[in-house]
């Protein structure tokens, strides 16, 4: 019969923290300026109270810094820091017994009943000594004068009142008892994003296609003259497809045809040719000087370039000659396409991750991040994640971002759930989502809130689509201006982060190949398209307007506020977000019938809000710039999706007179 | 830039395993007997086919055993394995990429597709003879012609139907390729508790008070004179409060009375006295033979012996000399007594968890425990666990249980929710609950589902006592013979294990000490009483019918399967509970009116019972012995307090003739 390794008089138990990550196996998410709020049960045997601390702990310092925890309720503690650098972070837990404010608080209860003893103030005068033997001068002495007092004093009441006072209080909190203080048995990580990685409004278009003559195919250059384009519809992220050499061998022809005709230019994600591979530019976008240039225009521009890294290969990419055990070999010595059977796609070569030479590939894909990383890009759109080696992302991951904690990649995993929830676990700072196929009130109600009310937001940061190259959803095929504005709408407000791939979107295309299919007809994927961007019908004057709304309202800016309110009316949605610091509330109604005008009764939840039942506010629509004077929880609102097809309403309460307001706070 | 530890060829992940609590920490908990159903999330990148494996570990086997999962859904997987001895067990999962099975569910849609080439044949010919390298013979060579075969053969539908074979894919599962397995990162452990751990039945007694004769005081010896009669109830656990000397100094009078009159007999809670102390029998009661023979006349009767152990000493005690640094001392040398100030409890004195002499005040606590295991004791009531060190209890019921593994531990921790879970954890058996005051259908139905339908059930077990000797509840005050009977029936139905504190239970004692006290007048905690066990409005006889039919029923002897059922009156509760093996249903209704006849429609799941809407089924009221013949999910109910406020039903289904009744399967 062992003695226990752990002391036995560690009595403090500690369990059920959060956020903690599969026991702590993954790190949550936060962004820098955040206070992270860690909760923890923490409680004791017997009556004794207890204290404890929230640890924490950065690269940069290598120290741990303290915070006090306190009580909630039901066991319940709660603890706060401010994360203010990027990169990883480490928190735990402690916490004692406190022998100390034990004897205080049942002090207080024998003087309230009268049953205060010399006995009782010689138990609190030693404790004051033993802290005063843990204490450094001038405390030392101080503390030892307390005991003497305590000891000596023969009048009750100036007794009572020196030992119940809040300077002897406050000098023993500084010096507790912790030598049996139990520590939670991990430490957890944090890793804490740019504000990027929680609020970002994306745009994705192809460069080749943004020739302004309809006689050639648009370059790097020309991509660049679009930027001012982008970034007065107030995105501030610009995403291109792979700009890689495509390879010719197998190449696809115009929507998706088996075989291309002469002057195909194929699918950008056939990456590499004679040309080069992933670290290359496509001669006909142009020079990686080209690249450079574009990339500082958008920053100067306030936009972030994000680029598309897609991890296969063309057949004749140069890592199929020069790294052939990277691949599958089939029998006959040739290399496995990549099958979905029956379909094969032999344009497209992937990775074998169980290769003997698997950590070399690692190596070299990583490369291929920190290869654009010295061109200056920061944020990675990583297509299909979900078919290479979850280990593989992690590692990555987690080695860019020690070096570029700035570094933002986005999982573009379009799979089961479980699937993408594990690689935002691994370390993807955004994912996409199943937004575009989510459209109903129920259907957007239940699946927002598990993403921004449940443990799921402690790591995976949704990024809202209505459109991608790849999904032409069916509401989208409708084709009507109110049906893109409901989308949009509902992507821009329910989704901190979001984006749009245009000019499709703003030009409302809606044409699919086929019926039944959510491929584009004449896919961007396959072809260079020349857009008319100044068609009169075209959405950019009200995405501009959105986005705008968007940056001048913090609500807006992040997922975790997202609360829906009830509407009689199943076709209107309402929800709010709210931001506390600067002190911001938004509430949405959209009308998700994009044929009918739609009317109802929202109800809000006003006493949470503060706002006074029986005081009007006023509801101050950032779209139209009407202004609404509301009464009570229940409100009237009416849709017409020939017009605009939902409300963005900042809530401002105490009406004085018309022209002052003061903002919710 | 290191290479990462694991071999990065692991491309499939496990999580999200249950049973598992707090992240592996502490053990759940099952009983001999029990199939042990795990379940996993269990996935892979890209569209290879897995294969997993639950493994289980005995003690005794010092070896792993394999059981194959299944997938269920959205990537969920399933293993079970029996558990059929006592003690602990391990199990951890296993799972890899399948190849093997990835080429034959391609090979088939290929064949349906007609697009099956040669050289996929030669792609599984290849598997099959790496299959070949991992086998013995007789299979080896098997294989190997297997390979050989696809290689050569030139039918293409002979070469289909062979490779497609169950023969050839039986042989091949034996030898899957798990060299890139994924093993779960840690192992998991099951407590395994006689099936008195699941299911008992408690009849708690003073066996001071048992004395058939008013003059005298009752001993063991009539104890075991009375065990007949609990027998006869159908008890199967007999419990007795503390039999140890009680100490003199301080002694509580009648009533709880501060200072004792003369022959007033004191607390059995206040343990210890020249006499002797926790492993010593108290010499009113008797000897140490006496107790054995009580044991002996328990066990022939069918009742095992629970004792209650309460570590605190009276301040005569021995331990107070012989070990006086177990005690915290006050600063005049006296030994601190129990306090919950203002209130002094001077006849109490608690162990000082935070001695320097800890491990010696552990050891010294255990062998408490084997004293009595020696005497033939099993089963141990633990009086206020919540009061000592967390960490003693793992460290003290784990130790017992690895030599003892039949032993049973019921927390008597009536604190804070969390702390009663922990305790759990820790390694209690049993546990009280809040079930006393848990009264209207809303509480029971929370309370009972949060305790048998959520992961709380894998390590707390209920048991639900509508009394205690502390625990006179408001609602048993009424003194009614319907309250004993709803309250009795709620317990002994809602809760496979529960327990009543006798004769003042069966005799409906309902007079509190004073009003708005939940302590009994003339509490059998201070003083001796002698009870009329034949008193005509005793329930005895009602407690023996229900633990005849608890015993004759299977569905009662669990409360995994506890479901409530929709009742169109808010004071009739409905709910279920069912037996596989064997096949058992039962349906309980009860009026939670002791005051008024009510009646309603109770409305059943007839649809996942099996039972067709359209056919009648039998419903047998094990009570009165009624039969009804119930048709379609909703039949009428009316119960009269008066009579027997509650339905034991058991549901029969497929009515033949009227005598003739297939069981409920």
């Amino acid at each position: 019969m062992d003695q226990p390794q752990q002391d036995g008089r560690r009595r403090v138990v500690i369990e059920s923290v959060s956020p903690e990550i599969d026991g702590g196996r993954f790190p949550a998410k936060r962004t820098v300026g955040d206070r992270v709020r860690v909760e923890a049960d923490i409680f004791t045997d017997g009556h004794d109270l207890i204290a404890a601390v929230l640890l924490s702990w950065t690269e940069d310092s290598q120290s741990w810094t303290e915070q006090p925890m306190r009580s909630l309720v039901n066991d319940r503690w709660m603890g706060e820091f401010e994360v203010t650098e990027l990169g990883r972070y480490r928190y735990t837990i402690e916490a004692w017994v406190d022998h100390w404010e034990t004897w205080c608080h049942d002090l207080e209860k024998r003087i309230g009943a009268n049953t205060d003893t010399d006995i009782d103030y010689l138990i609190g005068a030693n404790l004051i000594d033993e802290a005063a033997d843990r204490s450094k001068e001038p405390h030392r002495q101080h503390l030892r004068d307390q005991a003497e007092f305590l000891r000596t004093e023969t009048d009750s009441e100036t007794r009572r009142a020196h030992a119940t006072g809040a300077a002897l209080n406050e000098l023993m909190l500084r010096y507790p008892d912790r030598r049996f203080a139990t520590r939670l048995d991990r430490e957890l990580a944090l890793v804490v994003d740019p504000v990027r990685a929680r609020f970002s409004s994306w745009y994705e278009l192809f460069p080749r296609s943004t020739s302004p003559e309809a006689a050639r195919a648009g370059t790097l250059a020309d991509c660049e003259a679009r930027l001012p384009y982008i970034a007065q519809m107030g995105f501030n992220v610009v995403y291109l497809p792979p700009i890689h050499p495509v390879g010719l061998a197998f190449r696809k022809g115009k929507n998706n045809s088996v075989t291309a005709q002469p002057g195909d230019v194929g699918s950008p994600w056939a990456i590499g040719s004679a040309e080069g591979g992933h670290k290359a530019v496509h001669p006909d976008l142009g020079t990686i000087e080209d690249f450079r240039r574009l990339v500082r225009r958008a920053a100067d521009l306030g936009l972030q370039t994000a680029l598309d890294i897609a991890f296969q290969v063309a057949p004749d990419h140069p890592y199929v000659e020069e790294h052939d055990e990277w691949f599958r070999k089939r029998p006959d010595g040739t290399i496995q396409y990549a099958e979905n059977p029956p379909k094969k796609y032999q344009d497209i070569y992937p990775f074998d991750f169980e290769t003997p030479k698997w950590f070399e590939l690692w190596k070299e894909l990583k490369s291929v991040f920190t290869f654009w990383i010295d061109e200056g890009v920061r944020i990675f759109r990583v297509d299909n994640p979900h078919t290479k080696a979850f280990s593989f992302w992690e590692w990555c991951i987690t080695e860019i971002k020690r070096e570029w904690p700035e570094t933002l990649f986005l999982s573009e995993a379009f799979t089961r759930p479980k699937i993408m929830y594990r690689l935002a676990k691994l370390g993807f700072s955004q994912s996409y989502t199943y937004f575009p196929w989510r459209n109903t009130k129920h259907e957007l109600t239940s699946y927002l809130t598990e993403l921004t009310q449940t443990p799921v937001r402690e790591f995976f940061r949704a990024n809202q689509w209505p459109n991608t190259p790849d999904i032409l959803t069916e509401f989208l095929q409708i084709g009507s201006r109110a049906a893109f504005m409901i989308r949009f709408l509902l992507a821009a407000t329910l989704g901190a982060n979001y984006g749009i791939y245009g000019p499709p979107f703003e030009l409302l295309e809606g044409r699919p190949v086929r019926p039944g299919s959510e491929e584009y007809l004449d896919s961007e994927k396959y072809q260079i398209r020349h857009w008319d961007l100044e068609r009169p019908d075209s959405l950019h004057e009200f995405i501009a307007l959105v986005n705008r709304t968007r940056n001048e309202n913090a609500a807006l800016q992040s997922d975790w506020s997202l609360e829906f309110h009830p509407v009689d009316n199943d076709q209107l949605i309402c929800y709010s977000k709210r931001s506390e610091d600067p002190a911001n509330l938004i509430v949405v109604v959209i009308n998700l019938d994009p044929h009918h005008t739609q009317s109802g009764f929202v109800e809000l939840p006003l006493d949470r809000w503060g706002v006074e039942e029986d005081r009007p506010y006023q509801a101050n629509d950032l779209l139209t710039g009407s202004h609404y004077v509301w009464n009570g929880r229940r409100n009237w609102v009416q849709l017409n999706p020939d017009s605009v097809p939902g409300h963005i309403f900042r809530i401002r309460r105490r009406l004085r007179v018309e022209t002052d307001f003061e903002y919710f706070l």
